[in-house]
């Protein structure tokens, strides 16, 4: 913990499977104009709409929607959604599902009273909002993306191919409350749930990569890489095991709320490369991350292999006893596939809709980033796509 | 994570080097008329005073102290800062010090607007606040309660030798900012360091050491224990080293702000034990746990094996191999007994100036609380005190 930060997380969380109720608890603190939006209508399907409607009504909200958020939301979708929350006069914004619909609220929640045209501001030229912003709250119904307790919200143009992501740096944009019910995610596809876990533990590993101070955090971060592995393979064993979904919809939470990469560097070069994939082909976040990883991984690992080592023996329980370093360091990694191989995950870009002729295409939209132990040139974004097909 | 539960923490940090200057950040915020809370006077020889009146003024502030908190802040004392901050019609409670300084802070904060005996009401019928309280800052000095992120405030009477604290449920009576700055926690004694890094591991086995389901905060707590561990072994070789200090001073954060216990049962005895010897001799907090831990954790031991053994693998790399549970689970309490003579931490109640004869007074001192592998009787409290002896 060697540099300067801060550190503040407003969000209130209500976790349990019968934490529904403390909506009635939230209402009652804002307006009575809801916005309440959801993504492809799968909640009309398991009832979460029909209670949600139903605590609305108790609370004597008069409601307007937003319905058919998009897994990767798009700017005309934001624009949309805009012009629905202005009409409204919207005291609220209240996102049912996933980590997509959450980053869509938070979006329209920035964008409302901005009269500039927020992909612009937000995410192309990655201004901070300087108009006033709405309250956003969250029924989380899909586990991963942390969107529930962070300032984050990926926006994505399909005309120009680019899936950009902007943390915004106020507090105030994390969502006022969260509904955190494990039971909510037992229904979710299998490809969904794994898709989930990786993003989890991608995320991690994205702050954990980086740096070679000793950090607090970094530990931190063993200590829920350990519990999304523990809980994953009890979670693809039986679905329905509540306790293991539970954990790992709780570290999702702690994943990237900004606790583990406080005091340290980081490195999103992962999420660069699979959003770039995610702009070309609309394939699941989770899976184009899974899809990238092992090669960009194996690419940097010559310029971080202590950190590897510290990975493979603390996460992996490699036994480290008259190995090399590169040989412990490689053995966690191979460790890390056989675990991805063994929940399922997409392990190459072309599976998930990429062609040999997008190459150039995504490397043009990956944004390089430093943070990495190896900050990387075109021509190994070119290679290491090349290696994902 | 099987139960039901909620968590927010509003209190923003300012860490590293150069946290002090964002107390210009937070006074704002606040009206004119602030309390300023003390110790022993420590915070006048290093500078810290100056440095913190200085902003102060520079913000304008009218400015009264409440000087002298002792390190088990009394009953009288409390009654004392009331009078101060009512008198000064305080808008914010500052608090400049560790654990005891901060406590108090809370403490005047939830009485200054309270009609009734403060003691009696949070301290003998467990009440929470029905009047408003006062916003508490703190510009954290020392390490270990991580009393700067939560809204615990103990108390001790002295007359009726009990030692009591209360953790107030509205996350409200959390301080609203703390400033953690490392480089003030480099001039403390030896003595006054290793107790404060027993009080942080002691908190997090408090809330580790209990319930038998799978949970994600108990590998977050195995994360923090190992940085605790490696951070107090370069600490205590070197008090000097920033980077451990400021670990171990953000780990002491995160190891009683509610995190760590969401979703389990926990077991406060160690710390019901200490209290009471601490009500008796004065002895400093991180001590008195220490000199209970050893009789205490051996003594359900055989109730809780499981966890002994997780223990041991996870937090104290015992190698399991060709042992039996047991023979695992004690060789995790021999690897932290070692590492607690290291620190050269007091482990017997005897030497903190507790006698044979104060035995009874100091069971009949100890509030037995349910939370743990065994809910001890009384006898079982004297005989883990008189081998505390």
């Amino acid at each position: 913990m060697l540099g300067n930060f801060s550190y503040c997380n407003l969000t209130k969380l209500y976790f349990g499977d019968e934490s529904l109720d403390y909506l009635n608890t939230e209402l009652p603190k804002y307006g009575k104009n809801v916005v309440l939006i959801y993504g492809g209508g799968s909640i009309k399907k398991n009832g979460i709409y029909d209670a949600v409607v139903k605590i609305l009504k108790d609370n004597d909200k008069n409601v307007a929607e937003i319905a058919g958020v998009m897994p990767n939301p798009t700017v005309d979708k934001l624009y949309e959604g805009v012009e629905i929350a202005r009409g409204h006069q919207a005291d609220l914004l209240l996102a049912v599902g996933g980590g997509s619909v959450c980053d869509y609220a938070k979006a329209v929640s920035v964008s409302v009273n901005c009269d500039e045209d927020p992909w612009e501001k937000y995410y192309l030229r990655f201004e901070e909002p300087d108009c006033e912003t709405l309250p956003v709250g969250c029924v989380l119904t899909m586990v991963g993306t942390g969107s529930e307790m962070n300032a984050g919200a990926v926006i994505t143009n399909p005309k120009t191919k680019q899936k950009i992501g902007h943390v915004f740096a106020d507090e105030k944009i994390m969502p006022k409350f969260a509904i955190l019910n494990p039971k909510y995610t037992l229904t979710l596809p299998h490809y969904q749930m794994v898709a989930g876990i990786y993003d989890i533990f991608n995320h991690i590993c994205e702050q954990y990569f980086s740096g070679e101070d000793d950090n607090t955090s970094d530990y931190i971060s063993e200590g829920l890489m350990r519990s999304v592995i523990h809980a994953s393979r009890s979670a693809n064993e039986n679905p329905q095991d509540y306790e293991a979904r539970s954990n790992l919809m709780w570290a999702a939470t702690w994943a990237l709320n900004t606790l583990v990469s406080r005091g340290k560097s980081t490195d999103w070069m992962v999420h660069m490369l699979g959003q770039s994939v995610g702009a070309y082909t609309d394939a699941t976040h989770g899976m184009t991350l899974a899809a990238v990883f092992l090669p960009y991984y194996r690419h940097i690992l010559p310029y971080g292999v202590q950190k590897f080592k510290r990975f493979a023996v603390n996460v992996w329980d490699v036994n480290p006893e008259g190995k090399t370093d590169e040989q412990i360091a490689g053995e966690g990694l191979a460790a890390m596939e056989s675990w991805m191989k063994e929940l399922g995950l997409i392990m190459n870009i072309s599976e998930l809709g990429a062609t040999e002729d997008m190459i150039e295409g995504i490397a043009d939209g990956t944004l390089i980033m430093p943070g990495g132990y190896k900050v990387l040139d075109r021509e190994e974004i070119v290679n290491i796509l090349k290696e994902c097909l």
